[in-house]
């Protein structure tokens, strides 16, 4: 079995959801990072690698690999009811992660998405039919799969959840911060002070919003110079923690920003 | 024949450069854009679809598609050296429209691009080894292709050309506005006050680079934010010409762009 369909069943099995033991899927995975070495395969596209990304030489890498592992008490966020907001574009880790260690806690977990976009004829865009109920995610530039849309962003308000991830991807956050329904609900989530963790390219909704001024943030390295202009103060490390606002950079920093968004939901 | 292997067609002939009479190209496009309308195929990832966008019924569309298939007078830039200054996730449109009619006007014209980038490993990420060579272009969401690299920006300096033009795509401005190399050569162009033309998500390279201040400029409504934030007065229109700096926002203001950097070379 070649490192490809390694990537591709993790993958699979994250996306999916099948029923399966953690436990059984971990030592499956420890198994298999052994075959790493003997990858020789080169992506056709700039690729996000999740194997490459976990078995990397780095502190915060193996906190990724330890958190995607790990099992999980699944009474830790029992009640609780958290929106993931993204759409098209949405870098896979980042909402797979999130998605998948919040149910494993216990939460109720709702991919929250605006319905089809309806672009004007003359921008020229096609948009594929699933996406009326799945939005499709992304490793860096390879298009990886369509996940299934809970709540469409039209139909929720922020009493309707307890907590907001709001993920990264370059495209996601380009469509999400010139809709006013995302507007709308991230200013009352910070209004109502309901935790909102946000990472990578994610934080560009947030300058939309207006909701930056005055804030420490983080973001991907690229987008820095854009949340300093709109009135943060930008810190370079894993996670930032402002009122119930955290920030992370890279989906490596996931571990450090779930902790926190866990411990500011049970607060 | 489908619109599918239509839009190939037009594709791999601006892509290939082929030795092909524009004035045949002309009528053969002409007669197979009457096959729109049979197209019944969906896309299945978010795609910006060429033929859409170049019949679509608006003003921008049919200037974008007439500026397309105009037979050049290739004297006009004779002797003139332009730089496309991009990377991978280039709006192909943008890159290929401006190559192929700056080439058509009898300039010689330069694809400048960042060496394959080196990313850490604990990035986790993959580049394919044509990256050596060649960028990746893409229709929005859909990887279109590679195109082959001229000159690789760590090699080249201002006094090598006459004019650049700084295309759009999202992860393409989200790559090169971190490269110093790139702040560099966009600040010598300002500073010698050489034309500049730059669309869609390009300008945010020049939010990096310092250029922004003060300066009236367009883009893609998605940055326009981040561009006012930067210090610039934003016009939302198809052309915004504020000394030799020229901005538009999207692939149907092309010919305007197009035109007044032309104008601006052989002044």
């Amino acid at each position: 079995m070649n490192l490809y369909n390694l990537q591709k069943i993790i993958s699979v099995t994250l996306c999916v959801f099948i029923s399966y033991s953690s436990q059984a899927f971990s030592e499956s995975l420890t198994n298999k990072i052994d075959l790493y070495e003997a990858a020789s395969t080169s992506a056709y596209v700039p690729t996000l690698d999740t194997i490459k990304l976990i078995t990397a030489d780095g502190e915060l890498n193996r906190e990724l690999k330890n958190f995607m592992l790990k099992k999980r008490d699944s009474t830790t966020l029992k009640g609780k009811k958290i929106a993931i907001l993204a759409t098209d574009g949405v870098e896979e880790l980042e909402i797979l992660v999130p998605l998948n260690y919040l149910k494993e806690s216990g939460a109720e977990v709702f991919v929250v998405s605006p319905k089809k976009p309806n672009f004007p004829d003359t921008f020229g865009v096609k948009m594929p039919e699933i996406r009326s109920t799945h939005i499709m995610t992304v490793r860096l530039m390879e298009n990886s799969g369509w996940i299934k849309i809970d709540k469409f962003l039209e139909d929720v308000s922020v009493e309707d959840f307890d907590g907001l991830v709001l993920p990264g991807g370059s495209w996601n956050p380009d469509f999400l911060r010139t809709n006013t329904n995302a507007h709308t609900l991230l200013q009352a989530f910070v209004e109502t002070n309901k935790p909102l963790a946000s990472l990578c390219h994610g934080p560009l909704i947030l300058v939309n919003a207006g909701l930056l001024k005055g804030r420490k943030v983080t973001g991907y390295w690229s987008i820095m110079k854009d949340l300093e202009n709109a009135g943060a103060t930008v810190i370079d490390q894993p996670l930032v923690t402002d009122g119930q606002l955290l920030t992370s950079r890279f989906p490596y920093d996931l571990p450090r920003l779930m902790n926190a968004f866990t411990e500011h939901l049970i607060r």
